[in-house]
């Protein structure tokens, strides 16, 4: 295993998708590998057997809240392979009457708004079987996962209240997964969130002061981890966090859910090998991945500069008040040094 | 203790400060107050003796890195009071050369910039004693910590290469302090931070349209905890967290650090008693609390439309991918609840 470059000092460094300023301070930790996790996400994933009181498992379906669809098995051992189905606790609720589009937000003071809870939260449960995690799923399953994103997200891309939908995977309790089960979830906002604001404006004047997107511009050999026909998986120039890595598509993309069939296979294998060799060579820690897609019904202007891609985040260090004062990451490893450290670890994709 | 209304249902808001979503869910929790601490953030603070290992107790102080002044105690059972002091392991460095102002930011592709990590990362220690808490103190200990902030701070705003100072504190582990002897930390950047500056865009529009400053503006009274003659405590209107608090000035004031004797008195007072109700009623804690100024440097016509304040953050919830992704909070405590629950514990002021 690598060690950090002992001359490294130093350095803030700005990228050109959020525009967010991170610090890089290598003298907060020894070693990069110093911060790896102290034990596994999910201790103990059990034998094999359903869980008797994990309704994501096989069996417990109607212990569910109502499913959406589901993607069969290819053999007769199981009725399904992957579930969406409603989130039994929503943060929105479908049921909500949706803000209509002219009384749109409700002013309550100088800037302040306030709208119905409307919108969608679902869940995408990723194997019947307990004790699978993603990543122990072949390259075709992880890629249908995928594909069970993307047809859901399309169905709620056809809601004219709903603005964007954030598919996100919490892995491990301290990642936020209140079920061990593996499983993925998305919302459906009736408004588009902040840090798709703040992403699309940085995105929008990097383009139009240099005429290219951002994404398509990022090829630097240094923070190369992997790369496939139609993905290249990088530790992003200014990471906010320790061995933060982005998926990203090569060839300009701007909606995560117009992806094909092709390259979702393609993406499938990158990303099972890209969570495996966090697991191996952060000793299994608890995870967040995010799709940063763009809202609906963007101007073909837009579309331009705008260019969707996965960012997975091991939580490896505790943020405080100054991070969440200022919305400036301090990271003690320097994207160099964390992406050869990934690079060193050998996973098929 | 206050039960939640029955009948709220889900709400998102924004707010006038930082522009930013909150998802209101209260289905996520069944009562406010199931939110509360599990265990105390600092267990068994000790029995009063310096602690062996702490560099912070009364004695050690040549195992501190330097000292940059202190507050003497009044009476002579010790040297000093206050202590503020360089942070043995900064995250910015005041040995490194700042950035030239014609050097400025160093391009390195379209949007990206990298600048030397040149800057200053200080720790206030509030008292000689271990086992004290900055509540623990009375009305003008806390006052004097805060005026020592201030001092600091307008030492550091001398620096023409200084542009914000991040003041925080970091309150038990996982709210991320590395040490349980109560201090407090500020950081000097080269920069301003993203956060400052999403929230000077967004005061500024907000003053463009109505010409207020969003922070005079606050006056509700659901949402009030607290009032003394130059402060307000409120649970803000948007809180992203629960039980989130903000203690505001009463009078247009762009600079914290341009408090005056009188007002950092009325100010102690005001924060010791909301950090006694956070520990009482929701069980010790831990908690973040930031101070956001304004960069220096301001034209006066921003000065019309920044206002500081300080935000007390307690951790009681996990955030996930939704959260990190989006930049959207869910709150399960609806601030009217939070705001009753805080009234409801009575603590001198």
């Amino acid at each position: 295993m690598a060690m950090a470059e002992a001359s490294r000092t130093s350095e803030a460094r700005r990228d050109a998708v959020f525009g967010r300023w991170v610090i890089f301070s290598p003298a907060r930790s020894r070693r990069p590998t110093d911060l790896k996790s102290h034990g596994p996400a999910n201790p103990s994933p059990g034998d094999g057997a359903p869980k008797p009181s994990c309704p994501f498992c096989l069996g417990r379906e109607s212990e569910c809240a109502p499913e959406i669809f589901r993607v069969p098995a290819p053999e007769a051992s199981s009725p399904w392979r992957i579930r969406v189905i409603e989130n039994l606790f929503p943060a929105l609720r479908r049921d909500a009457e949706p803000p209509a589009p002219e009384e749109g937000e409700k002013p309550v003071g100088a800037g302040e708004c306030a709208v119905r809870g409307f919108g969608f939260h679902d869940v995408v449960i990723e194997t019947p079987r307990h004790e699978v995690r993603l990543w122990d799923l072949d390259a075709e399953g992880v890629g249908d996962v995928l594909l069970a994103y993307a047809r859901r997200v399309q169905q709620l891309a056809e809601h004219p209240a709903v603005k964007y939908v954030q598919v996100f995977k919490n892995h491990g309790a301290s990642a936020g997964a209140s079920m061990a089960h593996s499983h993925s979830q998305m919302i459906g906002t009736p408004f588009v969130p902040p840090s798709v604001t703040s992403r699309l404006n940085c995105m929008k004047e990097v383009f139009e002061r240099s005429g290219e997107c951002s994404l398509c511009e990022i090829q630097s050999k240094d923070i190369l981890v992997s790369k496939t026909h139609n993905f290249s998986a990088i530790v992003p120039f200014a990471a906010s966090y320790p061995f933060e890595t982005w998926i990203i598509p090569r060839q300009h993309s701007s909606y995560f859910h117009e992806i094909d069939q092709d390259k979702v296979s393609d993406l499938g294998s990158l990303l099972r090998s890209m969570l495996q060799k966090l697991c191996k060579q952060l000793n299994d820690p608890p995870f967040n991945y995010m799709i940063h897609s763009a809202p609906f019904g963007l101007s073909s202007s837009c579309l331009l500069y705008t260019h969707w891609f996965l960012q997975i985040v091991p939580q490896l260090s505790v943020t405080g008040g100054f991070e969440m004062g200022s919305g400036c990451y301090i990271n003690p490893v320097f994207p160099e040094d964390a992406a050869k450290i990934l690079r060193e670890i050998d996973c098929s994709i």
